[in-house]
């Protein structure tokens, strides 16, 4: 079976997922929409596929499967409207900067019994996937401290900060996700702090640059995330998981593994400068395993769920901020009892 | 001009001491006092000094220093006693596990004009030296997260675990001291969240064996702590600064630095397994720096203060872990208005 | 311009080059050719191209470029016939294990004023192309001294041993290119000395797996290489050059880069254990190479004399083991005073 | 038991031993002799001990050992002296630069049944000697191929230079040396190249400053030097060993292991500059060990004869160079046969 598939927004990452796909020897691109014509008529060049608009792509039948690339604010709205349209989604995350609206997204999906994947591409980064490998062989014994260093190279236009949701939704959500990948258990309650140490301007845009938090599970498990959003020295990502038997880690990437040595010391260069160099690998694995989902009729991950979980993690976090103590996770997601919603797992 | 030192208590940490004064050409070991007679003697015949009782060393004119490595009990009254004596005293942290009980005890101190060195032996380590030279050069620009890691290679007995005035009194301690030393600025608030997942006795106990914690300064610069009674691995202990041009880190050290390559993979030996193998050099330069103190009659460091703000930042972290919230320092040090505490520093 | 493609042989490394081949924007694969048919079918389906004869192939006005992964034996025949029929053509090495065989092949490319390359891929490595990157801008002063370490996983089979002209030809071949490729200089004598360690059947082949050359040049640079048809820990392939100013190295690369700390020490996963997940990114990027050059009109490199220069070094160092001196490289190149054949440098 | 020493020069090396015979609890230094006096005075000044002559210590009934640091013309003399008189003897490296007069002087030895100890100080080198260890418990097979790369931080003043014996006899020694070590089976040929890169006075000076050699045993190990007068990034001192299971090695040593980053990438501090830091352990552990043989009454490892065969590496890796051809031992040691050379190892 090849899936078809239709691509919603032909921006930045939306011609990283249009490569994926091509490239994708199980999947076919068949269309591609975007609200600026010369953006989808390019990429339709370049892949050798229609451009249709996302109503034409919502009615197609030979389309199986979207990938979600537009503004965020539409990404609930084309959820309920491809789910019940009965095309698999895989969406960029976040599904909407509001927890109960994802709520609410979700409901559809589950009632339609649809396939929804979230784009947290981490979880397919081949240091990462193999970090969490190492954990599941039981070779680090049980988890109980799991330490993330997640660094921007550069901070984002103030324009961009001011639509984000703030860098809580915006940039440690990835890391509210790989903890729970990486603790295996629920997170109970949520401490941060937050300050403005890189841009006066992103202060001003009401947010903040620098973020430190401290996360914990029912089994007492911690989790701890920093975050800034400026690092000299690149996009510094690394995860560390201390167990009961010993540890693991992934170190950072760079594009090449040189040492120069001179009066000075021992160099290496600088690491990856861009997210999507860094994660290139990770982007071309998640779509395959989106497609190995659809091809298979098996639940997608990370789910829809998982995307909701990590939102309110989000909101757990700047509520800790804002009131300055630990948050309970069931605080935000109070109606999470509501089983239903859990059953797209 | 040469230290004439007396040691009181011949313990483990007595002779870590032993060694360093009597190999340090600036000093001379006198005399050597401990309440098990057999310990003090075997000492002395070591290093080839006399065995005094304390109150001796207390009069004794030939005796310029002492080194206080008796129970943490005895320690604030040894100090008053001579600081009174016009002794200069190096005395093992922590200075009494009562906050109150310290603050009067640096009264005694500051109304002498006593000289007091507070034994936080890793700001002597070379490799966190270097770190903190890095800083001082401005290399890394402003200070704005600092990650302290820190775990010790297996729990102490649960009998050294009901003395030690809790984990975050005698382990984390060290780490809210190299936090201050690292951040450059006083420590507003405090976060932490403790558990117990290395050894249930420990819990039975009235401890924790797990904690992280989160400390902001007054202009938002940030400091994680990550520590563990347990690491399989070795001693596990680093520090990093990220700053506005860059960042700086102290890695792991290890006995011997060979790697051994197979089918397997390629492997590294374990770390240090014991804080005094870790820590050799630190002890000497520590010893060092007090003995320069002592002879050129300028303040020691850590002072007598420094050890009173990391016994309260360790009180916050214990008030944030029991109140689920952040605290602030000055709910424990409230007192510290009165100025004269600070004239000793 | 597009560069359209003939492939000449359909084995294992005819499917690296095919995908390289397929998946540059500048190029377009038209045909494959392989004696065995299904071979060429499997490959043209996968790549939608046409299966033809060499014949041909060779006649094609639809083709520009051929790529040849035929076996060894008939490389300088059909880069003769290729020359003359106008194509360009990138040739797997080596030309061919004789010398002299070799040297007449390039007159006839020579004569035709062909384009022709070499695959010494190792060139187009992105790590070692930024150690030369480096030396190219004089960071680390004039080079002086080069240390080429190169293992193999594991030796092949005897049978492919036995075609191979030897491991000097068939594996040092690669180093001897690289050696010069960083030396900057060409090398004036040899010495080797080989052994069989790995495998008797080897020697009774008639062949080495142990070898250890120094080359020297003119001026009195060094190389060494150090190589083994066996490493237990993966492909180890490491380069370091030490220069007046300093040195550059590039170090292993391995699947992912994990780290597993316990009792045992640390660990990291061993290296890539073939060439092909090794060098991914050289063989696409020498393809790229030879596209831009045949697309530009310029000389292709490494060149043909690379070709012959790498193969007379390794007869050398075989001179070299069987009379136990150092062998001086025009000893077995001397008629390359005959200028033309460096015309196609 | 406790050692008696005599010191025989006062000089940069007299001093580091006489350290390490002073702070090691067997031994007691009860004199130094130094032509020059004042050198004497103040080591003996530093380390409360005698200034005698070199005539009174051979008399003296209060010592039973020597450690030799005299110049190097003076070595065979005195070990012939003080093997008669009885004397334990530690001497620095080399015997002599001829070999028939060291040949001579272990024949002295020999008939004395004199306990002689060669300072070959790498061998003590802890990061060597777990290698060692790692190679003796068989964890990497069988030892196949040598690798040791060794650079001095700056060439010494040519005056040394003149009086050295030359660059293999005064530094290639010691990796003659550690390869015996390492490959466990004596050096059947020896093939060198030499050039001069790093200073024109020392090619002056009859001698070279960049070597290359490659050594093989009968049963067909291998082993390499790569040598240089200079790196600018310190004193570089790596050993690596590939076995039949695997490869161990040791990797270069700094000062501090700290590392910075910044937009220029990430970087480790300079190695030592030094060989007196770098091997700090190395020279104590050396005259620990030469200790415990005197104690035990035990033979002295490495023994006089280890000496005179890496001295005849070094003829031979001249006489290759001289001659351009892989040189054997045997031609250099033909005396060997002659067991009594061998019976005080």
């Amino acid at each position: 079976m090849t899936v078809r598939f239709g691509l919603l927004g032909a921006g930045r990452i939306g011609k990283v997922h249009a490569k994926a796909v091509s490239s994708n020897p199980k999947a076919k691109l068949v269309a591609v929409a975007d609200a600026f014509e010369k953006a989808a008529t390019d990429l339709a060049g370049q892949y050798s596929c229609e451009v249709r608009s996302i109503a034409d792509i919502l009615a197609a039948k030979d389309i199986d499967a979207v990938v979600i690339c537009t503004p965020t604010d539409t990404h609930a709205d084309l959820i309920e409207q491809f789910t019940k349209a009965g095309k698999a989604i895989f969406c960029e995350k976040p599904i909407d900067l509001n927890v109960e609206r994802v709520k609410a997204c979700l409901k559809v999906v589950d009632a339609e019994g649809g396939t929804l994947m979230v784009g947290f591409n981490r979880r397919f980064d081949p240091h990462f996937m193999a970090v969490h490998d190492v954990i599941a062989k039981g070779e680090i014994g049980d988890v109980e401290m799991v330490t993330i260093i997640s660094r921007d190279p550069g901070a984002p236009p103030v324009d961009y900060i001011k639509r984000s949701g703030g860098i809580l939704r915006d940039m440690t959500i990835h890391d509210f996700d790989l903890a729970r990948f990486l603790l295996g258990e629920e997170i109970e309650t949520v401490s941060a702090q937050a300050s403005v140490l890189v841009d006066k301007a992103i202060g001003e845009a009401g947010d903040h640059d620098s973020v430190s938090v401290m996360l914990a599970t029912a089994s007492g498990k911690h989790a701890t995330i920093s975050n800034s959003r400026r690092a000299t020295y690149g996009y510094d990502q690394r995860i560390e998981v201390h167990g009961s038997k010993g540890a693991v880690s992934a170190e950072n990437q760079r594009p090449v593994s040189i040492e120069v040595a001179n009066a000075s010391g021992y160099t290496r260069p600088p690491l990856h400068d861009f997210f999507m160099t860094r994660y290139t690998e990770a982007y071309a694995l998640e779509i395959s395993a989106f497609i190995d989902a659809v091809e298979s009729k098996s639940p997608a991950s990370p789910s829809g769920l998982d995307g909701l979980i990590a939102l309110a993690l989000a909101d757990a976090a700047l509520k800790s901020i804002q009131e300055g103590r630990a948050v309970k996770v069931s605080e935000i997601t109070g109606v999470m009892a509501d089983k239903s919603v859990f059953q797209g797992r």
